[in-house]
This record gives structure tokens, C-alpha cells and sequence, in this order.
């Protein structure tokens, strides 16, 4: 299935995108896409047999806006130089494990929302990310497949960076990951069923039209099952939180001087194969 | 006012401690004490009427567990290294600037609860902190006078921290921040009217009954003001956050081989002056 929210901001209601391509309201069957329906196997099946009756309402998506896919967020884990590409343009070397960082579920806005510069930033940078939501907890998980088995879908996520905030500004990644709408999210979740080969998507990310970022998760050096695995040992994953998997090459801080970092009026659209589609104009905070 | 959430794991009930040390129960008034009540000040003003009526219903403390006083917390920002006698015990240089990092809501539990010693740990480390609990929306802040009218009150926090996880196991401090139950907050949230002078404050924790940490906040580098106002030039803090705002010498990690990290059995006990006393037994995850 594809899960999705459309609405105003903080009025989002519930949908599907049936296999027609038809914008379907759920929001008679439940009251939010969360972590709480993401563990109600039972519901979710309930919601495939509705979608696959046809008889679910329409809703007309014209002038609609999507929010973020998942409401009530619990954290945001990210994993940092996570494809071998992207570690390379970094010139940093390539993980041992899994670099862990985080970002507030308050930074989650929906696809197409604007993207806001923060005051005094100069190194506001992309990152196209494959995003991960949790739907069962995970704790101590031994196995990939108990690492498969604790994920409800994947998502599109936008891990935008201020890179000198992030990385100059005296201590630690969070610095730079957390300025307000810095992680846009979806258009949809599609559920893990529909996903068959979470390494095997390409991702793809343009600014003002030109392609910047075109790679596969593929290149991922820690894949999903592991990076699953592995944050369940350090913390705990609770239903409705949100992995992002790392970028592939590409980003701005990855170029040559002069380094093409973000500034109000860009526009940014990104892609994952089977996952959708977003595209943010950037606006000065 | 003494604000706190008194109940089983869960379902807390909202409860105040009046000025006569009497446990008064809140539920009549308000739903719970979470960002929402904090950003209502006409709704704070009417529970203050309430406590000094001495009207409100008593609640029998016997056998009551405490849990954290805020509920839905959005996220926990945490300062690093704030205490000049604490950077000092670590070896490192004073911040020029404040470090940041997080630790996500879920981390959080009540102020007697177990704390588990996660799997693999073998340095497991004690901080004592004056947690500050944020009222309203703080967002590119350009004074202390706003900084400070953005603060909702004070608690004391525990940020446990497993030293390996933070720093040994290849990058970024959550890592060894966010096992679960490593935030008990609590017992009361103390209203920012009660604590005059938040730069004034002692701070103590004992292990097995041994006194470790003995500071006071005036060792702060960067003040409650300066912290606040730093940290809404790089996110937007919302009513219902939290700031860790660093702890003062005297953690396991800073004493001389072998270092005393906690094991399963050890006992914590902490206090900040006017702003209550937590006591966690801990045991292995």
C-alpha cells in the first residue's frame, strides 16, 4: 500500500494511493496514519482489503497538499556516510559501523513544503535519503530478519544539512540537522510488502532542473537490515520511528569551489524508485 | 509550583505539591502537564489560584510511583561539556561555543525508575543535570530577557551516558545517549518563577551512598539565557522541550583508573537545591 496524509499543516487526514493511481480517504476506517496503526497488523490488513474492494471514497486531489506520511513521529535516527560514493566525496574513510546522529520529529514537513535557509547560513546543502519507518519495536534484534520484520515501510526523506553548523561550529552533526523543516518526508510510505529489494533503488535528486544526485542504494555500506539491526542495539526502535538510511554521492560540499550550497528561490526535487517524487522551493528563515 | 505526574507507567495523572509539602491531584483541571499546558498561562495562573486555595483534592503519596513531570515531550537538546571543571576532568578544551547533541523523548522515565545498563556496556557513566523545561516557542531569540521569558521551569535530569557507545565506537555522542530509560527527569517540574537564579544552584549526585558530583551551576559556561538563545539560532524549540544543560565534575570517566562505571546492583541518588531528589537502582538490560 501507499500511505499518505493530505491536508493543511497540523490537519492532515488520512489516504491511500490505490493501484489505480487513485487518491483514497481512509480517514472513515482510521484517525491517523502513526506508529499505532504501523503495529495493528489486523488494521493494516483491514485497509488492503478495503483498497483492493475499490469502494473506499475518492478524494479529489486537486489544490490538495500531502503532508509528511507518518504523524506523531517518535525520533529520527539518521546514519551518516552510509554509501561508498558519498564517503569518497567527503574524503572521509569508510565507516567500520554505522555513524548515528539525530534529528527532531519536529523537523518533519511534507514533500512539497517549503524549505526554510536558516539566518546566517551559507552551507545549506542537499541530501536525498532512503527513510525507514519502524513498525514493530526492535530492541537487541539478533538477525536481518528480525530486522526486516521490525520495518513497516520506506519513504523518501530529504536530510537537508547546514554543513557549517554541522561540521565547524564546534561539536557535533545534530547542530547542523535540526534547523526547522530540514527533513521533508514522503510523498507516501509504501509498505515493506511492496518493496522487495530495499537495496536495489536508485535515488535521484535535482536542483533547479539539474541532476545532482543519481545513485543506488546499492552503494549502501551498512543495507537496511544491518543498520536496523545494529541501532537496535544502542537504542531502542519504537513503532512510528524513522530511520534515514544516508545519501549517495552528490551533495554540495562535494563539489569544487565554489560549492553550489542552497539559497532562497532554489528549487529542489528528489526521487526514489517506486517511492515518489517531492520538490521544495527553498525561502530565507 | 511544583508540577509533577504521579501514576503507573503510562497513565500518569497531572498532580502539584503545595506549599505545605501536600500531594494535590490535577486531574479535575487539566489533562496532563505536557507543552500544552506550559504555552497556556491563563491555564497556569487558575491551577496557582487553585493550589493556594488549598481546595484541591489531596492524593496519598504512600506507594505512589513519580513519573517524568512533562508528558509528550518533543525533543531533548543537550549540551556538552558546559561545566568548566568538567571539561577540565575530561581533558578537553573549554567550548568556545556550546556543543550540541540529542537525545530522543523516548529515553525518558521517572525519577526512581530502573535504569538498565544496556547490553555490551562496560562504561556506563552518571551525570547530574539541570534539565529546562521550555513554555514557549523560542525561534532566532536575540536576547536573555526573551531567552529566559522561554522558559516554562526547572528539573533535575540524570543523562546517563555509556562512554564506549558515545566515543569509541565511531562517531557522533548520541550513539551512547539514547539507550532507553538513560533520562530519568523528575520529580517536579519547579515553575520558572520559583528559581530566581538558575545560575545558582547546587547540584549533587551519590553513588552507593558515595558523594561524586558536588558543583554548583554558577560552573556553567554558557548560562541558561545564553544556552536558550544559542540553541534557537539553530532549531526552533517548541513548548514541551527539553535542554540538558550539562553536568559539573565528577563523573565516572573522569576518575583515575579503574574508572567505577556503573553495574547492575549500583544505586544513584542525585538532587539540584529546590528542584527535588531522584534515586534509580540499576539493573542489566
Amino acid at each position: 500500500m501507499k500511505l499518505l496524509r493530505v491536508g493543511t499543516v497540523g490537519a492532515e487526514r488520512p489516504a491511500l494511493l490505490d493501484g489505480t493511481g487513485t487518491l483514497r480517504d481512509l480517514s472513515g476506517l482510521v484517525p491517523d496514519i502513526d506508529g499505532a496503526l504501523l503495529a495493528d497488523e489486523a488494521k493494516l490488513a483491514q485497509l488492503r482489503t478495503a483498497a483492493a474492494s475499490g469502494e473506499l471514497p475518492r478524494l479529489d486531489p486537486a489544490g490538495l497538499r500531502t503532508g509528511p506520511p507518518v504523524a506523531r513521529i517518535g525520533k529520527i535516527v539518521c546514519i551518516g556516510l552510509n554509501y561508498h560514493d558519498h564517503a569518497r566525496e567527503t574524503g572521509a574513510a569508510t565507516p567500520a559501523e554505522p555513524i548515528l546522529f539525530m534529528k527532531a520529529p519536529d523537523t518533519v514537513v511534507g514533500p512539497d513544503d517549503t524549505v526554510l535557509v536558516p539566518r546566517d547560513s551559507v552551507k545549506t546543502d542537499w541530501e536525498v535519503e532512503l527513510a525507514v519507518v519502524i513498525g514493530r519495536t526492535a530492541r537487541y534484534l539478533e538477525s536481518d530478519a528480525q530486522a526486516l520484520a521490525a520495518v513497516a515501510g520506506y519513504a523518501v526523506a530529504h536530510d537537508v544539512s547546514e554543513r557549517a553548523f554541522q561540521i565547524e561550529r564546534g561539536g557535533q552533526w545534530d547542530k547542523g540537522k535540526n534547523c526547522e523543516t530540514f527533513n521533508p518526508l514522503g510523498p507516501w510510505l509504501v509498505t515493506a510488502d511492496e518493496v522487495p529489494d530495499p537495496q536495489n533503488l536508485g535515488l535521484r535528486l535535482w536542483v533547479n532542473g539539474e541532476l545532482k544526485q543519481d545513485g543506488t542504494t546499492a552503494e549502501q555500506i551498512f543495507p537496511v537490515a544491518e543498520v536496523v539491526r545494529y541501532v537496535s542495539r544502542f537504542m531502542t526502535l519504537y513503532p512510528g520511528d524513522v530511520i534515514n538510511t544516508g545519501t549517495p554521492a552528490g551533495v554540495a560540499m562535494g563539489h569544487p569551489e565554489p560549492k553550489p550550497y542552497l539559497r532562497s528561490g532554489d528549487v529542489v526535487e528528489l526521487e526514489i524508485d517506486g517511492l515518489g517524487r517531492q520538490r521544495q522551493e527553498l525561502k530565507d528563515a
